[in-house]
């Protein structure tokens, strides 16, 4: 069976398509595109009710929020490619600490960040330089708490790659790019080394090549 | 080995206290005055370096984000009290799924009224009126849907208790009670059984009455 992913240009679906990459699991994808409104559609609103990417279909299985699919496929394909959680309980405690730290401190600021530097000007809308700078100021001090927490071991959670790593890889990649904010991770030594490392899998250039940023068209 | 809850009056370590009970698990409470800055004195940052609550300490383990720590007791004491986690996989994922609407599309907005309708007169800051309009609107979309599935299915994951309804019972405490929104929950006929049927298990009048609000001294 082979997973369905829909919307695979946008950030938050390339977390799961990195991840069944790594996880040795054939997908294929449903462009969903957001500036034309096809995720408010009756439809897509059947699949995902909250009209967000991404979701995905596996036979019967509707699943959505990208960290919950991700989840799922790591624990499901367990001893297949890449193992993403850990090899003990508390290893997989300290995989889902970083994971919500992304979700829930890193993810808020770069995705305003995101909005404001690539899709408001994109769609003519007014960027606001107050919001930005604000963001840009609570995602350094996040940052300065990874390069700490990097200096101790070699990724996130442990010396082990994993979930908490994979899922910064989208919007810390808008960042380096077309948000023109690479001093970032670059002022941040071990950030910087980690972000080298996790950016150079070629499970991640697979995704990026394959599909490309939502404004690249 | 008693397991250490660091900040028990907040609603974020309720969740975790609330999981410790379903799960059985023993522990003790170490209170944290957010208000007082206790949350930021270097003792506490070596804990927590987002100088955030809750934090846990069982024997060597230091463990924060409060879902994280959920899904970590869940799991290693499967077997032992409320299975909060589904029986299959498939099922895992549907909690995964909710548990993190809860964090990404529930708990902001209602964050937001928790701070201006509760936080901000009880330290003298001023409240916004828009602010609050906004948020209430947005977690009014929320419920809607959630009305909409509690109509299919008895709990959010299926019809089984999970992380995913009791995640949600600390800030839904604040709603229905010193936010003084109670008709947001009961205007939604599912949404209202639901409340009643999670608000009154034991577990959660144990964790209200041994650990009452930060704003009660």
């Amino acid at each position: 069976m082979v997973v369905k992913v829909y919307g695979p240009a946008y950030a938050s679906p390339k977390r799961v398509l990195v991840c069944l990459v790594e996880k040795e699991i054939e997908y294929e994808t449903v462009p969903i595109n957001l500036f034309k409104g096809e995720n408010k559609t009756p439809d897509f609103l059947r699949l995902q009710p909250f009209g967000s990417l991404p979701v995905i279909q596996d036979g019967d299985l509707t699943l959505f929020e990208s960290r919950a699919i991700m989840r799922y496929y790591s624990e499901k394909y367990k001893s297949q490619g890449t193992n993403l959680l850990g090899n003990t309980i508390e290893e997989r405690g300290f995989v889902e600490q970083w994971l919500d730290v992304e979700a829930n401190s890193f993810n808020p600021p770069i995705y305003i960040l995101t909005v404001q530097i690539m899709f408001n000007p994109f769609m003519g809308l007014a960027v606001d330089d107050n919001l930005i700078k604000e963001n840009e100021e609570k995602l350094g001090k996040v940052l300065d708490i990874y390069d700490e927490k990097l200096g101790k071991s070699k990724y996130l959670a442990g010396d082990f790659f994993s979930l908490a790593d994979l899922s910064h890889l989208p919007f810390t990649q808008y960042l380096v790019g077309p948000i023109g904010k690479e001093y970032m991770i670059r002022d941040r030594k071990n950030v910087s080394a980690w972000w080298d490392d996790i950016s150079n899998r070629p499970s991640w250039k697979k995704v990026l090549q394959s599909s490309p940023s939502p404004l690249v068209d």
